[in-house]
């Protein structure tokens, strides 16, 4: 059973407090948040969680072997620095951390220590997205020819982030575990409507090698509330469309057959039109499986497929984008988290 | 009633002649294809009009005032040229030229000519696309946010010209239309997946005064059929789904409010949430409406609101997006048709 | 090659001519309507075409081997007796006739002639229908347990029949089509909501044997269109949605498991979920399938599967509802049509 | 402060707790269940309640003023009729008894101490609901020509209570506080599929005075899972889909439009197309407003809507309408919960 203490009872914090009480393989030993008020309610709920207004009460346990972290983005590199280096396992929300280079100082911390280094990159295990990339991995989509996302609704806006590092990160999350490939660049276009706060409407492009792209747009700014990806192969065609409350996974038998004509240089393009399929999902808390994950990855002094490294890998698109954004779409080029 | 030649009988052509047909104060006199097997589709359909392989027949003809081009658009300047240079109004499928340059010879032309050039803008004759013009004219949206369009579905590949110049197309139709300001520089990102041709995908940023953006995609290769734009401002917000049998628009009361602290630069962002009103629109066919007003503009010797110039600022967009995607979105200024 | 007249030209008779003009297989040589007008539009489309307004102008001409009926159902007796009795084969709109004595009647001519008489039940002739009977004839359904279908829209209120006998006969002719088993049964409800018209609302309620139920909402005050039927079976589930542009049909592997208890006269049910398919369908208009089908039967003189044994079968269970519905919704007996 | 003591903890028992408890105006001081482990987990979540497996310790505490009851059907009355002479208000699950005798009891004998029964039709308490009933009081929508509903799903079938009594009954409860209108008459048809279990299956067409329908669709057996609900008036239409996340309730000012001809008997029916309103509804938890309801009609001593009567009325419905059902469809009359 792993002992585990939980940084921050905002807005994510409870549901990490949740998910690993009932993972049946971690307790929640102790939680600390500088407001009293949410550890009053940690009490009501765990009676039998210690609260503390000090994080570093958390650090110094002897009982504790991990800690979680949910606060802000700009607290993360400083928290899980702390924590590594008190000897602590960390779990750590999304984005990493607010720069490459915080990110590289992590992983080497951890890496030095031996201890293991997780981001929250929660949609990687759903159901949903566990089958696209078994799709992708399997062949059965073929040569991808994109990814495109659109995940827009009206608020919430950040008051210290864009709208990018709010949403686009989840799917460049998808897309880090989904495909073998990694982008070489980035192009962005975004933009503000309130006076002195970041962007909150954007666009990301990213070039893969193979004539692979990907495209995000994401949107605090949308009357209507959209979750839906796409993935487009040579063999198969997939909508991934989140809000649906079954059948969030379609696999069409469509696409193009391309045929080489006599004449070189030449090919002719047809259309392949077949039956649909919405495969039966894995039902589970994506969050739950991930507290489980992270327990065991622990126990088997093994990498999780979402360690700093892929956490690295998208906060360097998110930092280029930003940076491209800023320039009207120039294109930044990416060394794919190395 | 006007007497109107069509040239060109292939995709699009019979729509025309239907539409000039029925709009009552037209009549198809004749019809000029290359092809004398659609010359023979035109004979079984309409008994009564001439037909000729030879365009040129209908350019020297007297009974003749006005023919609509409906030709592939590498053939257009030359075809529109040479009408006009008869004395011909020209009705005009879209995009209007293949260039800026050809689009400014041709307003030239008709303008030296006092003859009316226009261009097919069909979308602009609908229902949907009048009343999202009316709304932005009257005030009821606010100040503009961003217009964001996607509108993709698989096939059909066209031979000559990308995606951008077959779908964005009809989205710079519409914006032109719709709303007042001129977009100022252009972003474009896309991709081709067949060998030798040319991009199946796109990306358009565009960039107005006044923080409005503008952003089409449009994409050959998607496995669902999607026609959906969306209108926010800052009082109202708007979505245009085309392939809603029904309630085409939706106006959402929804948005934000922006409340200025005490403190200098500091802005509160809070919701509002209101009812949504899908308007009763008109209901008409969008061609028949434009070929009467055609007619009608020729009758009284006024610009139409989809003349040359409006085809010309259509082209420049075309042009510099196409450009910016060989760029990988590098920015490209616009000077909105001057 | 078949030539056929066609008497009616109104709202259905359009459809007719043009699908046996396209069917490659029979030529439209005449077209009777009372009314010049509809006659005028008919010589304006087919100039070939005779036209008159005698519709035994067409019963006594020697070219013509069939007749095709589009008129109203009050009338449908009348003609295609005097058709047959001039030796025409005879096609007839839906309802078959407004009693089960004069079906039964045309039946027996017919036969005796060794004419063809066909009912049209269009919808037999679509490729979701026929996938439908496909998947109940093979098997793959199992068991059926019911038939439940909603077919509402905002008028077009009849001015003599009721909307069972205007929208419910789609769903009885599909049903004759799909299903082995005849209903044994029928319960009615309905009610009229303009004072001195025919019921504007209405349930049916079909028994059959082996615990199968069919059911049918007809409503012409609906706010909304709707076009949906269900078959769930003991393997499988099944949604038809004609609105969708595509996927019209869902297979749903879905469905519960029976389990005998040890305790007699108990059991356990359980509940199976698994993927969902859309099979792509054929894709052709209906009623050229059907002109084609008609042609065929009456080549090699074989009875069609929408004969007037079919047509028969529909009309008494309109007949029989009719009543229930008069009498709040008593149960009335069906003989299946012998 | 309230104190409210609740009878079971099974499916529906914990949200009893949770609301009663958020409900800022009630305390739930103890909870019974013939279940140790269900009690356990009570103690866990609320670690100051008392809990016990004999609902009796409830009845005689000094300190509990109420009880509010979760136990299956076949317990209801003799649970309540023990609370109420015990001197306490109940606050009891729907439907409110088995029989229309149980039920009469039950109101008598709270009306002779004086006590407070409410049976808990949940969904009245919903904003949608609400915006309903204030729609067809207002006037909005004119006179009523029916209120039909579907409510299907795959599962969960009751052991003892077929299909109606799980399902039918929140309609009957939205008809019952939506209309001032009561049934006069119901047919229902219905079937069960699994041997030896109640109807898995049923349709009930309601009558009611003035030209007004109702009916309701409840299907354990369907693949997909509906909850769609239509009001049609001679003024406007309404959708009320529940499944719907935001804009549950849909206004349509479409309908018809009868005009007296001159003729005697003789009426036009014409059709009226207009705007389409999704008003913003209240958002709040139905049962949270419905446990401050509660306290607050003890609190008063009045007479809340859905009080033993409106119970009363629905089971009325219930108990004809199944044994309708038994009959293939016969209409039995209803005396409107005299």
């Amino acid at each position: 059973m792993l002992n585990i203490g939980v940084i921050g009872y905002g807005y994510w914090g409870p549901n990490l407090v949740r998910n690993f009480s009932e993972s049946g393989v971690a307790q929640v030993t102790a939680v600390s948040d500088m407001n009293p008020e949410r550890l009053q309610l940690v009490k009501k709920r765990y009676p039998a969680t210690r609260t503390t207004i000090d994080h570093r009460d958390l650090l110094t346990s002897n009982h504790i072997q991990a800690v979680a972290i949910a606060t802000p983005v700009h607290t993360h590199f400083t928290l899980a620095m702390e924590a590594l280096k008190a000897g602590k396992h960390v779990f750590l929300e999304k984005p990493l951390t607010e720069t490459t280079d915080q990110a590289r100082q992590l992983i080497d911390e951890a890496d030095k220590r031996g201890l293991i280094l997780m981001v929250d990159h929660t949609f990687i295990f759903t159901g949903a997205v566990r089958k696209m990339r078994q799709l992708v991995e399997s062949g059965e989509i073929g040569d991808i020819y994109y990814y495109d996302s659109v995940r827009v609704n009206l608020g919430l806006f950040q008051p210290d982030i864009n709208v990018i590092w709010d949403l686009a990160v989840h799917d460049l999350a998808i897309m880090n575990y989904v495909f073998d490939q990694k982008p070489v660049a980035v192009s962005a276009t975004g933009m503000s409507h309130v006076p002195g706060k970041p962007a909150d409407i954007a666009y990301l492009s990213l070039f893969f090698e193979n004539n692979m792209m990907g495209h995000v747009h994401i949107n605090w700014l949308s009357p209507v509330k959209l979750r839906r990806s796409m993935i487009a192969g040579s063999r198969k065609m997939v909508v991934y469309d989140d809000l649906e409350p079954s059948e969030k996974i379609k696999i069409y038998d469509k696409g193009i057959t391309i045929t080489e004509r006599q004449a070189l240089y030449d090919h002719l393009v047809g259309y392949r039109v077949g039956d649909m399929v919405a495969p039966q999902l894995e039902n589970h808390e994506a969050l739950n499986l991930e507290a489980r994950y992270f327990a065991d990855c622990i126990g088997k002094g093994e990498q999780p497929a979402n360690n700093g490294q892929a956490g690295l890998e998208v906060v360097e698109i998110l930092e280029a984008a930003t940076r491209s954004m800023q320039e009207k779409g120039c294109t930044i080029e990416l060394n794919a988290g190395s």
